[in-house]
């Protein structure tokens, strides 16, 4: 029978999410327990769980054996998200009101750093092997995700961001963890440092592929497939990769528009067009496509080695489709 | 020539300090360093890291193979205050501006998870022995804390809280740091588990101890020596043990005075006195202070086959200063 990567990763992800979902079900004090059940209960893709649980197959280990990371790395993330809708100020995530719209923004600051902590505890649940080690990468991941929200606020203030702040900024909020999704789950699944290093390359890149890729949908996807407005980076006045490209690039005229993006902190509802068509004139569109196949290949070229066929299979079916993804 | 456990205190604070002060120095993003390093700068009495020192002393362990982990619970204690501070809306800590007074809420929130994870990378550098174990007994401290937190926090908001209730509250917020420290000295100055247990026994009834000698000082203590206005609680209304234990023991009147404290959210500044000749007369004050001299006495009769004598030495010193403490 045919391997069928994407069969594996519902398989996976399906077995994850049972478990998951239990981490925070019924504990006391209710007060703390229920707004992280709340979150922990809003649906997602798994995606940096389902990276650990394969780059520990990709050394040779059972998935079982890094179930409690791969829940470390969700809950990490989780714990990301909350405290970032606060500083956000954003009403909605995934559909749901944010934690601290449904509760407070006490009791969302309380149940963030309660994420994080179980977190710790259920990444130290599989620390047999290589376990210190782990952990380090873990905590350094932190401190990069910390250290990227940070430059991503200051950019928010600031009137100039390279193009390449905007990356060193990428690198640390999104890269970082998927790279210690990787880090983790070949460490203790007991992979070879040539594995674990392969696996860290293949987990950066992905996520500065994916990141690259989330700029380029906010204004190429369409509407209804992706859930949520097109152009809503450009309404904000987000400074992402291609609004820093095209000023970059522009010239004249068009740098005058392009500059209007970040000294009216966003642009209204009805040029979103304009700019769609003066990204395709600039080609910063396509500049942005080509990105997201570089950092794919480099994800790819990382993995050539990696002697567990599935694993391999699935690791290049996962880069692929994320680059292919609409929404 | 003799021993002075108070010189020995200042000695390997004044060691512990110089290298405390730099681990957010000089860091970047500085938007994200800077707020760190102002709340690592503010002064305190460093008790937490201190018994990181002593624990790993008492089981014949050198305090500078420790001094890492000792930093590891000064950042998370302070990570608890900066988020506690935002969520109790003070606007002063050590004399100083909190954070998010000095900064701002998002900054205070980032800085704070910031705080916590720096805690884990130098708590990982000393992680040889009994690695594993120690983050475990960390990162169910930070639990702990977390929920004590929430308890606190619920309790604001509560009619009706149980002196049992309380303590199991303090025993969370305070006490479960304090045991802590005590634990990951132990274990990482490679102690036996007589030896760790005795340790964390010492460290949660001293916790308790200490807490419960805050609340006595709120009303007792001599204004100018403590730095704050007496009686602090009562117009806040806390729901501190003497409240409580007034709220069991009084009856008729009395009983309807306690009650309106909690009605009320507070009592006015020239009710003060008032209430602390009703809690002389309730006999609360008197009980207040037997508890901490029988929290103090636990702590002590745990350590007593504690072999190293100025280990010892000092953790009886620093158990009996604690109890006779004014501030």
């Amino acid at each position: 029978m045919n391997f069928n990567p994407q069969k594996y990763y519902l398989n996976e992800i399906s077995k994850f999410e049972k478990k998951y979902l239990s981490t925070a079900k019924g504990k006391e004090p209710v007060s703390l327990y229920e707004p992280c059940d709340y979150f922990i209960e809003s649906s997602g893709k798994r995606l940096r769980p389902f990276l650990v649980l394969l780059s520990a197959k990709a050394v040779g280990a059972k998935t079982n054996s890094v179930i409690n990371a791969a829940i470390a790395v969700e809950l990490f993330h989780n714990f990301t998200l909350v405290h970032d809708d606060i500083m956000d100020n954003a009403d909605k995530r995934r559909g749901r009101p944010t934690l601290h719209i449904k509760y407070d923004h006490n009791t969302a600051i309380l149940a963030g750093d309660n994420l994080l902590a179980l977190a710790y505890e259920y990444l130290l649940k599989d620390c047999k092997n290589n376990g210190i080690s782990a952990v380090q990468d873990f905590t350094k991941g932190l401190i990069e995700v910390c250290e990227g929200q940070s430059l991503d606020k200051d950019f928010e203030d600031r009137k100039k961001v390279s193009l390449q702040e905007y990356i060193i900024m990428i690198d640390k909020k999104t890269a970082a963890l998927a790279e210690t999704c990787c880090s983790i789950g070949a460490k203790l699944g007991s992979g070879t440092d040539k594995e674990v290093n392969a696996l860290k390359k293949y987990g950066k890149n992905l996520g500065l592929a994916f990141q690259i890729q989330d700029d380029l949908l906010d204004i190429m996807a369409d509407e209804a497939e992706l859930g949520k407005k097109i152009g809503g980076d450009l309404l904000e006045g987000k400074k992402t990769y291609l609004l820093l490209k095209a000023l970059e690039k522009a010239k004249r005229e068009d740098k005058k528009l392009i500059k209007k993006v970040i000294e009216n902190s966003g642009i209204r509802k009805n040029q979103i067009q304009t700019y769609k068509k003066l990204y395709s004139k600039l080609g910063v569109i396509e500049d942005a496509s080509n990105e997201v196949k570089r950092y794919t290949k480099l994800a790819l070229n990382s993995i050539k080695n990696i002697t567990d066929k599935e694993a391999k299979t699935t690791l290049e079916w996962l880069a692929n489709s994320l680059t292919d993804r609409r929404k």
